[in-house]
């Protein structure tokens, strides 16, 4: 999907913007690719809210999570996250790290999310939850040691999220659009989940629906529908990240009805 | 109401992203109508989120779900909800899937929804429940199959309406504009009645109440309301659809902020 | 405040759009006041959905709900509403029926709405119930006839307000920013205290509390300052009504952006 | 931060409207500073909704809330809350008074707002409760004698924030960022924790967590993100207030969009 790095950079500004506005980021939050060319290495932005980030802000990391070239911006503190599951989990190519408030009820009650529609199958029959407590006692409770990082990779295992205790939650995925899907997906089946309870009983998925819904957002003819959708919500909201490097005259000759549009300058 | 097919596929377009704009449809959902020259057929979009539209993407499809024309593009994979429900309903007119989230903590928790209010009885004194597992076990829960769309049919008899458990809802219409009135008020309906319950008893609307006021959405000073608000509600959103097949010059014409106004492109 | 009939018009555009921008009205609901020469009139729109009525929409009726004029377009099924308000409460200046999502579980519970904080004291200590099917058995809820809005008017008494069981409420004020504030606040007061008794017991205001907080919105101070606020939200949100008659002169000077603005078009 | 008075009193309008843009002010509730030249005083906006404020609206006060100069505008009737504070509190450089929707029903109910996530470790491990009727008796429940500020600062002693029973809350912050900070993630948190008490088990931060994670807010590093999150938040609301005293030839040559997105006027 990446062609090339500039467009993965971009991909990772857009999936930070998308994320945000679909209710899963806020201020907070981050979206990581691993590096198309290089498993090696990954890109995610410097330290700034995913709403705003612009495709120049997204830098290279080593999977042990430092800059690849002196950085002359602020970064992350939780970065290691994205280093830790990507050393892990080969298999994983982005990672999102989020504090939606959809999932928070469910990481302060310590209940589990359990798929209660066929789009919610997204994220398998069982989120597990970390606790970071249990092994580092009292933190602030961000993810900044590599210790603490590798301890959640492995909570999350082979699972598509680990659920982070008082804290908020980390999904990951097999490319770039299945992760932003299982992002939005999963909050809204923990919405669900959460007002079936005040009705009366929670009926879940079986074990083989899970698995037989869990692929349909992997279904070209999904991933397309759901890309377009929260792509143009994204641009009627204003909010598109700019492509990067543009060319100055390029940009006079359009009106100011297109710049505004495109957002975020 | 659609005087000719290409009025009608700017219905079709106009009602789903109406029902977007409204919060019944998202990412996925689709509305179709009866052919309005032809009750052999319907008109459905091609594969594409409800709230982008364009008249240009509404097809001919048969009653077996069939396209008419050779397909160039991707089709819905559950176009036989429709299908299905024409043949079996030869009253209906206009058919609407949909997640809405206001129906999802009821399709999830097994739980009724019952007439709550003077606009909800739309729906009709009670709406039916059909688990797809009942009949074929183990499924992705998507309705793809013409016996899983038969079946689905057999369960909302002549109702205005059927829950799909742990799935969504499928709503039906005497024509595009009751569909619509349907759709949102079974919505609200579902809202209040969940927070009624919160806060004590839910007294429902007798059954007379119910029959005499389930006409109310179709008398045409109560129509001609609702469809200007709904028009004007996706209007100052900037989501009308374009008109099909728009003539450069007259466009040229027109400003920008008319352009923008009219949205989607 | 409303100097002559053509501000006054103005106002009740206003109000209406105003109430439908705060969430009080949808679709549905009408806001009306007593004519300002004539205390034997009233004036409220023709039938409209109140966030695109237009000052020349308001049509001036008798307290019997006849159009002074002969009408040319469709009238408010509900208008015996008003008019058997204004005859009954000669101290009433303005009359709102709504169907606020905020109040709705409350009248289909049964539960009374009490005052939970100061602003919500607006409403008085206590406000009455009118469950239609008491009096006239099973009907669509609508009301239609004379002897329906007088038997309102009835359970409204000498309160701010009535609910309307399986319906919605009806506010009356002093004069139309009483209304407007007394609307709003009640459903600020509904949503808090729902709210509040999912968390544990809800404490009321005292009597003494009510009496003093009550007279909190009708402070120049307050008034001034929640007018503004809501007429610049409307704004904001390109809603505000046009006013009465433009001229086209004055019209071609304005610019694109202020036409958008004021909205409505 | 404030570097010269001019400055300080657009950081006030400007703190003020991205409150109300968070949802945390509506009509109602005020932020203040201490006076960045003179402890002694402090600056607070002519009574008017904090969305509309802009920095000339903003005055002077002495801590005994007298306006320095005689004020030509209505005042806020609650500014003692402002002046007590700052009188009790020399480490105070900021306050807010607010009666968020968020925190509105643990207020009504009596219920504590206690840490149940990172960000919400800001208000500390306890907020006090400060019910006016305890020693004032029988009120319409505004803070407006010298001796009701008092009463009030006492109860809010060296917390982060005092919960006013039937009424609001009351933050303070040892700049306006911190302010800021704490009334949002307050309101987040007391959303949460009410969702999660709907699903079971609320379980609290340690008092050791609370405390490491109490300062995460004032890192550089997060200080940083959330107000430049905010401030295009506001920007994109098109809410950003204009810059004292604009002059008049710089303005005719901004384009109109320029003007709009600008916002406020």
């Amino acid at each position: 999907m990446a062609e090339n790095l500039s467009d993965a950079r971009y991909q990772v500004a857009l999936a930070n913007r998308m994320l945000a506005n679909e209710g899963v980021l806020d201020a907070f939050g981050h979206v990581s690719i691993r590096h198309p060319a290089d498993p090696g290495r990954y890109l995610l932005s410097r330290s700034r809210s995913p709403a705003v980030i612009e495709p120049d802000d997204v830098l290279e990391f080593t999977l042990d999570s430092e800059p690849v070239a002196p950085p002359k911006v602020a970064l992350y503190a939780e970065r290691v996250i994205h280093g830790c599951i990507y050393q892990a989990r080969p298999d994983v190519m982005a990672v999102c790290h989020h504090h939606a408030p959809a999932i928070m009820p469910f990481v302060i009650a310590g209940v589990p999310i359990v798929p209660v529609f066929h789009l919610g199958a997204a994220g398998g029959e069982s989120v597990p939850f970390w606790n970071q407590r249990d092994e580092f006692g009292d933190t602030n409770l961000l993810v900044v040691k590599p210790e603490e990082g590798r301890s959640l990779a492995r909570a999350l295992a082979a699972h598509a999220a680990v659920l982070m205790n008082n804290h908020g939650a980390t999904v990951v995925g097999g490319d770039l659009r299945q992760l932003v899907s299982r992002a939005i997906f999963m909050c809204q089946n923990a919405e669900y989940q959460l007002k079936a309870k005040l009705l009366g009983e929670v009926a879940t998925l079986t074990a083989g629906e899970t698995k037989l819904a869990g692929v349909i957002n992997a279904l070209p003819n999904v991933t397309n529908r759901t890309w377009e959708y929260w792509t143009q919500r994204l641009d009627r909201a204003g909010a598109t990240p700019p492509r990067p490097r543009p060319r100055p005259k390029a940009r006079t000759r359009r009106s100011a009805a297109a710049v505004k549009r495109r957002g975020g300058r």
